[in-house]
């Protein structure tokens, strides 16, 4: 059972959290600190396939190697990435800092940025906004929401969710967590990064924490496409506090009931940074059942929601059925097209488009077009190969996406 | 030495060609025929990889397979692809009633259709068409431009090239070839299929002809990347009369000047596609050097064709340098970010935007504006990694690009 909380990262006992204001972006928060106030907990983090890593992905992925934290803190407007030996130093330098203010080594502290490529970070405000971020540390509500605010780049919401799940042993935890990463850029941003940052009062060994993260990441942001970009800074960072006393979740001893909770933390969160994609007129879903195997399944998933053509058609209301055939076709994954079943789901009904290898006549193309109102459509797909699914999220193509992308940064 | 020269297949002395009107698209024409005048003739064909195929692929990849073709027919307005068994019957009653009327096998006969996916070929106008093509087969230098005529679909210009080149034993051999394909689609098309077809005089086996027609595609159509999509029809097509009577071309016996011709009447193919992508305003050339290897080369500059960021980027003029990063990063391709060199080159000059992992000043970006001016412009990427290198073609992301796509089809 998963009850959703009000409020954030502050919901778990054992937290704090601030959002201050630096001066690094041209208005609003933009400086994040999360606190562990029992010092330096289990900690596991993914990080950017990109080879090239911002600075603070570097340093973060060298402390958490360790497998404990105890603060995190994170700039928005200025991505310190591509700044060379200069920015691997600010960095440290702000991990250094935060250490020295909350009693931490350097090594238990985290660190994250956002925004622009290529510049070097402004250090001293960088250096003033940790100090009042220090001090403005709290549990309160408005704590954790002023902290998902300063991470926020062309988001246009705070993005944070908090649930409780009781473990297999009966105990129940708290699970939470913030993220940010429209997937649509703004002029000023190169690619959308992705940071979501979780905290939890489990007891979890650090291995079993990054298994359990990876997993809920691979079924989450890994399976969002927004444009076929991986930008060089995203980071998902996860916090164990230990204080709910539960029967410690290791390796040997995973608890479902714990994955199923990170689960739907990482997948809510997932879905709203799809929905606040800038640029799009439409979300999209899709579903695909009966693949031969997951990565089959998550192969076909992402190729729809990637689709340039896919993604036009949609905007333009267009059922056009031949795009997905083609599509699911290049994905890699293996199925029998003469069993193929496509399916177009919104809030306005469901039609469908192709019936194992028989499209539809023409009154379900109409029919489809009138589903294609609503803002939320759903593509569901049914390979007849196996048994295995998968979801994944994206979002239309529009002439803003175009707009937005083309104007200059330099 | 290759010399150019005026024509397209009717060039190659024992070929003969025909386009005529049957009626499938709504005005132009929309059937072609190319025959060999000395029956079969060595030939072989490169696929599209989409696990989806048409029914005129999978005809044609059963016929090819002896090594030997006397005729290829081709329709465009239709694409017999997702049709079922009805449309594998229609795609094979095209090819016998081609042969019997040309005293051919109908397994030496090839077969090709371009156009909407999904619906079934209207087979009276296509027979009839057929039988015009095949009275109007001529050797004629307008023959050979009526037929690449016929094959288009949303292309803006017929796409033909001929060439003479000195083979290693000195005899000239002629090469010459037909396209289509726009890489931005409109409406009433699903994906771009890419069509080429390709005769030659030169003496060449079978298994000859197409590993080196493998090469010459992965070089050329392979690295055209308009919008990531892979079509379920697209097929090339290479035949060889041997009236040339040049030393056997074998596996064993390769001729690097063949290899050479061939590369340059596919590679100059690929280009006049990008060139004619719809709704493109700039052309990209994308050029790797040094990299690790060949594949790594290849990744990194399909990626940076590919990347929707990049092209939007370039629509708004925009040397946004951190996406091109950003993208290297991700492709896959393993180098140094702090030895990586960027440059901007056009024909209103060239200008460096990174140099050995130091992006330049301000002054290079207001530089490289003017630069991109140019309709046409190329992005020259240094890894510093090995020796290999890889050119890719694409072109920007536009409203058009959205506006076509978007458009209805059903």
């Amino acid at each position: 059972m998963i009850t959703v909380l009000e409020g954030g990262v502050t919901t778990v006992p054992g937290f704090l959290a601030a959002g201050v204001r630096a001066g690094i972006k041209r208005r609003g928060l933009d400086m994040m600190l999360i606190s562990s106030e029992d010092g330096p907990v289990a900690a596991a983090g993914v990080f950017t396939t990109n080879l090239v890593k911002g600075a603070p992905v570097l340093v973060t992925m060298k402390h958490v190697k360790n497998g404990e934290l105890g603060a995190i803190i994170v700039n928005s407007g200025s991505a310190n990435a591509y700044t060379g030996k200069r920015g691997l130093r600010d960095a440290r330098q702000m991990t250094r800092l935060v250490a020295r203010l909350l009693k931490l080594r350097t090594g238990d502290v985290a660190v994250a940025s956002t925004g622009l490529i290529g510049l070097r970070l402004p250090m001293r405000r960088i250096e003033t906004g940790i100090r009042a971020a220090a001090e403005e540390l709290s549990n309160s509500r408005e704590a954790s929401l002023s902290a998902a605010k300063a991470i926020m780049t062309t988001d246009t919401k705070p993005k944070e969710i908090a649930i409780r799940v009781d473990l297999e042993d009966g105990t129940p935890v708290t699970i939470s967590g913030m993220t940010k990463g429209a997937g649509m850029i703004r002029p000023n941003l190169q690619t959308a990064t992705m940071l979501a940052f979780i905290v939890t009062d489990a007891v979890v060994s650090s291995a079993a924490l990054k298994a359990a993260l990876q997993n809920s990441t691979d079924q989450s942001f890994n399976m969002i496409n927004i444009d076929n970009e991986t930008s060089t800074s995203d980071m998902v960072l996860a916090l164990a506090n230990g204080r709910a006393k539960n029967r410690p979740i290791t390796l040997k001893n995973q608890d479902k009931q714990f994955q199923a909770g990170l689960d739907y933390v990482l997948t809510e969160l997932a879905w709203m940074i799809a929905k606040d994609a800038e640029g799009a007129s439409h979300l999209i879903e899709v579903q695909i059942k009966n693949a031969r195997n997951r990565k089959d399944a998550r192969r076909a998933a992402l190729a729809i929601a990637g689709s340039n053509l896919i993604k036009a058609a949609i905007f333009g209301r267009d059922p056009n059925y031949g795009r997905i055939i083609a599509a699911l076709g290049y994905s890699g994954a293996s199925f029998d097209p003469s069993k193929l079943s496509l399916e177009l789901v919104s809030d306005r009904g469901r039609v469908d488009l192709v019936v194992r290898g028989k499209p539809k006549a023409k009154r379900a193309f109409k029919r489809a077009r009138d589903i294609m109102r609503s803002k939320e459509i759903e593509i569901h797909a049914d390979l007849a190969a196996g048994k295995a699914c998968a979801t994944a999220w994206g979002c239309d193509l529009t002439y803003d996406y175009v707009r937005i992308n083309s104007k200059y940064t330099t």
